[in-house]
């Protein structure tokens, strides 16, 4: 017997919900004097690094959770290391709105960008590491899942802490470089991928040559 | 094999849940003080925009969950386009706060308006989207689901924003009936249509002379 | 057909759980110069009418959840006119963060105390005609369900209410005598009631002389 | 028949998910003018005793929500009174933002370690008190429950309190080992107990000297 997985996923869609929506707060609505209120659409515009900020930082919490939601999918049970590995990813999670804050008002700043990327990367790799463990040491998985879907599953993980890692290490000669790289690696992720195939066909079929997606 | 649907609306449910519930951190209790104590009363009188601005935004915003809720009703299981369409919505659901705080603040700038109807139109074509995904290409409904129900499901979600847009075009010549216009479109929602027809006598029947309901 | 009731709980579990976890953000940490910071420890006692709103406010949102719950328990299916009845019932009880803001900060003013009143006793009348009308026309409940326990149930709502209406009444002449009530009108919900029998024994056997509880 | 278990777990898991992400709002985003902004990456790092703060204080609350977690797993049907203890141990962890505000701000002030340490006692007090009733007079459990389930659950409910008590009464003299207390506490917790045993071979087997795990 195990601890169900039911009340992982309940307090993960909990913090989720909860940090994506804080991401909005960081959106204050300009104060304006009585005499000053036409310079209101003025303010609103240069409003627009945190808007860009809030859009990035939602989308990116969009593709941790989709990889949580798509990761829990084949776990059957849980134990105290998993649960405790959630509970660390999830903390991580919930520092998001800080490191979008920062680097919505300095977005210039290396220091900024490094916060933010360090926070993105740290998520990435708790998930990765949530997912070796349930489909080695743990033994979470069923036992006859292919290993090929773990294999794409964790480069798939990856695949965005690369990108914010190349960010990270720009950010003291090209922050603009890094900023852009930032707000594209979520669109890497709109695009299935491999891993889809399990989604659609279950995860117990080898993938051959004939079925291989792409 | 499809991705389930429950966690998609679990996470919509705790991001509504969230969007709502801080409708209210707009509203602010006066920083009075201790001689002038007896301006309490006024103070709160004046607060009356913002108490406007939370109830209807939070009559809009059960607008679109139960939109939400009926449309995922009939899905049968997900695929990583409605996921990300949901998520988007989500998005845009969680800056209902900012623009209602900033309608809230500023009733009567056309800038406000704009940005106010324009979140709410966005959301209402982005549910639409996602309707006619998965009853077409995406094929998450049902097969033998009738396809009246999509059509008259379809004309009641763009009824909002197609007030909304009414509303955003007014907004420079006429603020005022903006701003009534926005308020009088939830109600639209609280009386009952055809399409609550599918939802008492199921999906399926087709609507004939006898049992249309209006 | 009807819309299940499982996303009206789980919409309803949010709100609650935010709008109660909000109630917290109100014991603002002194701001302390490092110099005065010996005086930390008085501060602090001085949030004693902050501390007391929070946990009775906190109470009180556990009743209505209480008495939510035990509602939507014996709710077989939902319809258009319940849900929306339950998301004005949700914008009362979001509203209460507010009011608990403004009463703690002016517990001797009567408009606080109003306030205060007025919303709860809102919360409670739209939770008994919720009652009433799953109850009633409809037809939300078992149709074989015991018509005291309705009487019962709408009964135990209606306790709290009357005691904040007493309160609000009291609230210009003896505004302490308000408070008071207020601060005891959860206790009443402590204790077990009639309407627990049908709880523990199902709410169809009728309630006779002999198992009646007290 | 009683009433089932499920909403007070999406409530808790709510309260839960909110008190843990609201932790990352004490962390705020220096404020400094464009010319001093050199100085950002000595304010964040200045921002130490917060991220310490928000680091132990996210791990306690886990360790607080396995425990729940735990506890509710073997529950069979809920009372008024388990329904109340837990309204009340939801009160008391969603003031732990609170609590840890506080510490986070005064760290060496002996009045904040005994507000942040009382905080965490009456939680785990109370997740005591939860546990004696579900398995006592509540007769919550199932009938055939191993007691030393019951023993060893509540040994391990009352470590961190321990510690926490420790740590409250050194905070007048040593307020920094008070502190090390603190953040040492949920290790604790990290490693598997006796009581995992049961979570694993099922709570109905006996405990032999054979299979004791430790």
């Amino acid at each position: 017997m195990g601890i169900g997985k039911g009340r992982i996923e309940a307090l993960a869609d909990g913090v989720f919900a909860i940090a994506m929506t804080l991401l909005i707060l960081e959106l204050k609505v300009p104060a304006l004097p009585p005499d000053q209120i036409d310079q209101l659409p003025n303010r609103l515009l240069q409003l627009w690094p945190k808007v860009a900020t809030f859009i990035i930082s939602f989308l990116i919490c969009g593709v941790y959770w989709v990889g949580h939601h798509a990761q829990l999918n084949f776990v059957r049970r849980s134990d105290r290391i998993f649960m405790w590995l959630n509970i660390v990813f999830l903390m991580v999670i919930s520092a998001i709105p800080f490191s979008a804050a920062l680097i919505g008002e300095y977005p210039q700043q290396p220091v900024a960008i490094w916060v933010y990327c360090g926070n993105l990367i740290l998520a990435g790799a708790i998930l990765f590491v949530q997912l070796q463990y349930a489909a080695g040491r743990g033994q979470l998985f069923d036992q006859d899942i292919d290993s090929r879907f773990v294999t794409l599953g964790g480069q798939r993980i990856l695949m965005g802490p690369a990108v914010y890692l190349v960010a990270l290490l720009m950010a003291g000669v090209l922050p603009i470089a890094s900023l852009i790289l930032c707000g594209v690696a979520p669109v890497l992720y709109l695009r299935p991928g491999r891993v889809d195939h399990y989604w659609k066909y279950g995860h117990r079929q080898p993938v051959t040559h004939d079925n291989l997606p792409n």
